[in-house]
């Protein structure tokens, strides 16, 4: 890891400010963590506050070889945000304005630091929101979103980040400003925005987000049914989506996560139930008043031995506040927990659960699933204690093996969270040398090298290595850096 | 224009067989036109069967230092499929298998060459249909829709191809094949299917595309509402959309449109109305039930002097015909159309509609106006008669005047059809420099040069010129060729 200059941090205080550049020992360790059991010590941190100051970040690190690491909130769950080559870590918090609100086409452009909720809460008065909802939403920011194309419960019906992203405003790997996409359903040339989101950092920094708003919907009802297998919650799963009804989420809790948050939390889910499912049907009064019934019966009859239903905001909030704040009531069990990110075709879920439990039980290690489990994007959470000599690399040998099972089940070994460090040397399940070779290309393209975001999202080998062995002439923002 | 030699035509015979190969001047000729109306004449036709036969194709074509273009049915709206370089051209029409069909998750592989309808057709019998309807459905194939990105009436509620597109197999510009995305919300590795779809061609060529499918609503109800003032009918656009209802699809047709196709379709249109707008609502069946009402009161709330519904499926075909057929009907008023694709926010439809109208006026051109109001998304359809001296330069200059109205109104040149060769050099007016370079070096990635699909989608100087002077080593698929 590279040792950092003394005249790089005093030009990182010139064009930022003295307050936006952190550097002691005892500072910097509060940038090593992120949403993971990983970890990465940066060798300084740089908040900008302008674009300008992103391009003359950007082309001072390029200048003195240094790897550039951009970050949000530092919520992620795949170690996207984590300086694991050293460098300097630039948090976009202080980035977090909304620049316009064009009402009439239901628009927003705001920097990348703004908080997830708080789009939603600032056009809330206009009954509008912004729809991807990753269950950090009250802390995770939209650039971070962004980078790892980010979903939530309402994906279901709503679709991910890239669905609501219409535009960019980008620092290329030379400092250019460039900006992509806008209004319109198909704007004319290359999908730039479409590459970006979901790049992971590592194409260019992002400083503004031209995004879709929603309408809030008219009325809400959710309901919570309760089985005694998790075969039968699985089934009505399936029997509702095949009834033709698109629900705005359709969760799943098994045992061991009802019996770790309803103690706490006291949402109203039977603690001797197998599994619990969270249906949310939205959308005109009307509609949903006649939906209920529907809804009600499929999951009935594939065997829940009790459905509720709430439209009541406050009722509501307390459904969902088992879901929402599960990995919270995680901590009362286990110091750690480690969530994992796959996806399967929905119909594959029985058996890939009955997997990922026999997985577990072989290692030894508690595990609770809550996830989305209407797109078949699973999140077993494996709970545990850091401090118990040797349970980590356990930890880590199921989650592996976890996501093989996805992969082995015609899934992939990332629903929403991304790729980061944790899995990339798992991309080559899915992806052959060609296909990783075209992505390497494109990557080129943009010309940060391995400077923006290094290691992340590619096998360690191609990632780290080959990257570096392209064309030094003609890339998107210049020449590689690092 | 190169003249191909007579090697290269034994080679392609050689490889797709001697049925598959036509050079004879009488047999090009049917392949100078596409839907727009510029013109290109091919040195070659092949059709291939198989990815194999597009491999070689394409490595042929490289080896001879010769433009490859795909071509779908040919129905393009911007001039894309047109070979205006000369070299091979390669439609893919008897590339038009089902290959795989995955009804648990809803998902289809198809082979380029498939009829859009087609699949729809096919699929039907599982109560599935595929959502992108482009008016040309009828004829034009998945291949064509996933290069120009289409869309189609029923696209302001299920969104465009690139939204219905999961995964891509790709034969580069060396010839290797390649495949990208599949099942899954977000699959990790950077998004080349996005980057492919809308791409005109000029990257790769597609010779498989993963699609999902979409369970048919159980219930259609179809709206014609009557208005005696454009600027009611643009109210009520906003109102419906307003009201937080997604209409399946919302559609305006216009004075000039009606007079055309109603003496022919018998759609039941007024003849002395200044708009109708055709509004569709689908979902489950109380649901639509209850909208109806809500729709209703909200259509006449803007001044519809007649609102009527149909949700039988031979009175709801009458009312869509005037919309689907209309392009055939401005037959009977002149011999030629030429139609326009541009985007503007949908509050900005009554100024850009007048600006339309005013245009043609001050050009003596007769003008129609039928297209997607919800999302804003003008199609201007210009008649006239070709024979008439120079007629189709004031047709073309009024086109470039009407996409220049819709850039000054904060929208774009291309909605759904593609840029082209058409609008590559209106790309300017929406990109900057920096953009387009962008754009250019992520073409340059795929290393086609301008070898495939040339002077389509970027400025002629940009297009044809510029990016030839990229790095001629470590391309995504080779060093370019032309």
């Amino acid at each position: 890891m590279t040792q950092l200059s003394a005249t790089l941090i005093r030009e990182l205080r010139a064009i930022a400010g003295d307050s936006a550049v952190y550097h002691r020992p005892e500072d910097l360790l509060l940038f090593e963590y992120d949403g993971t059991i990983d970890r990465g010590l940066p060798g300084v941190v740089v908040y900008p506050s302008t674009t300008e100051h992103v391009s003359a970040i950007v082309r001072l690190a390029r200048q003195h070889g240094v790897p550039l690491i951009p970050r949000g909130a530092g919520t992620g769950l795949s170690g996207g945000a984590l300086a694991t080559e050293g460098g300097i870590l630039m948090p976009m918090m202080r980035m977090n304005r909304l620049l316009e609100l064009d009402l009439e086409n239901r628009i927003a452009v705001v920097e990348p630091g703004m908080v997830n909720l708080e789009l939603s809460r600032l056009v809330a008065r206009h009954d509008l929101f912004y729809a991807p909802d990753p269950s950090s939403q009250k802390a995770c920011t939209i650039g971070g979103n962004v980078a790892e194309n980010a979903g939530g419960p309402h994906c279901l019906a709503l679709g991910v980040t890239a669905n609501h992203v219409l535009g960019l405003e980008l620092v290329l790997a030379d400092g250019a400003i460039v900006r992509t996409g806008g209004w319109g359903i198909d704007r004319g040339g290359y999908d730039l925005t479409g590459v970006v989101v979901g790049s992971e950092g590592t194409l260019a920094v992002v400083t503004k987000v031209c995004v879709r708003l929603l309408r809030r919907p008219e009325a809400v009802r959710t309901f919570l049914a309760v089985y005694d297998s998790i075969e039968q919650a699985t089934e009505a799963v399936a029997a509702v989506i095949g009834a033709g009804i698109v629900p705005g989420a359709l969760e799943m809790l098994d045992r061991n996560t009802i019996r770790a948050v309803e103690p706490i939390l006291k949402c109203g889910y039977p603690l001797d139930a197998e599994a619990v499912l969270l249906v949310e049907i939205d959308g005109l009064a009307e509609a949903v008043r006649e939906s209920v019934a529907r809804i009600g019966a499929v999951l009935r009859e594939c065997g829940a031995r009790d459905v509720r239903s709430a439209d009541d905001p406050r009722e509501r909030e307390r459904l969902w506040s088992g879901r929402k704040q599960a990995f919270g009531a995680f901590g009362a069990l286990q110091p750690n927990y480690y969530i994992l990110d796959g996806v399967v075709p929905p119909g594959r879920l029985p058996e890939v659960l009955a997997g990922v439990y026999a997985i577990c039980d072989r290692h030894q290690l508690q595990v609770a699933n809550v996830f989305h489990a209407g797109d078949g994007n699973l999140h077993p959470c494996v709970l545990f204690d850091e401090r118990t000599p040797g349970v980590t690399e356990r930890v880590l040998a199921a989650g592996a093996e976890i996501m093989r099972l996805c992969v082995d089940a015609g899934g992939s070994i990332s629903g929403e969270h991304g790729i980061g460090i944790e899995k990339r040397d798992y991309m080559s399940w899915i992806f052959t040398d060609d296909d990783m070779h075209a992505m390497l290309r494109l990557k080129d393209a943009f010309g940060a090298g391995n400077g923006m975001n290094p290691c992340k999202a590619f096998p360690t080998h191609a990632g780290c290595g080959e990257i570096q062995r392209g064309p030094a002439t003609a890339k998107l923002g210049g020449e590689a850096w690092v």
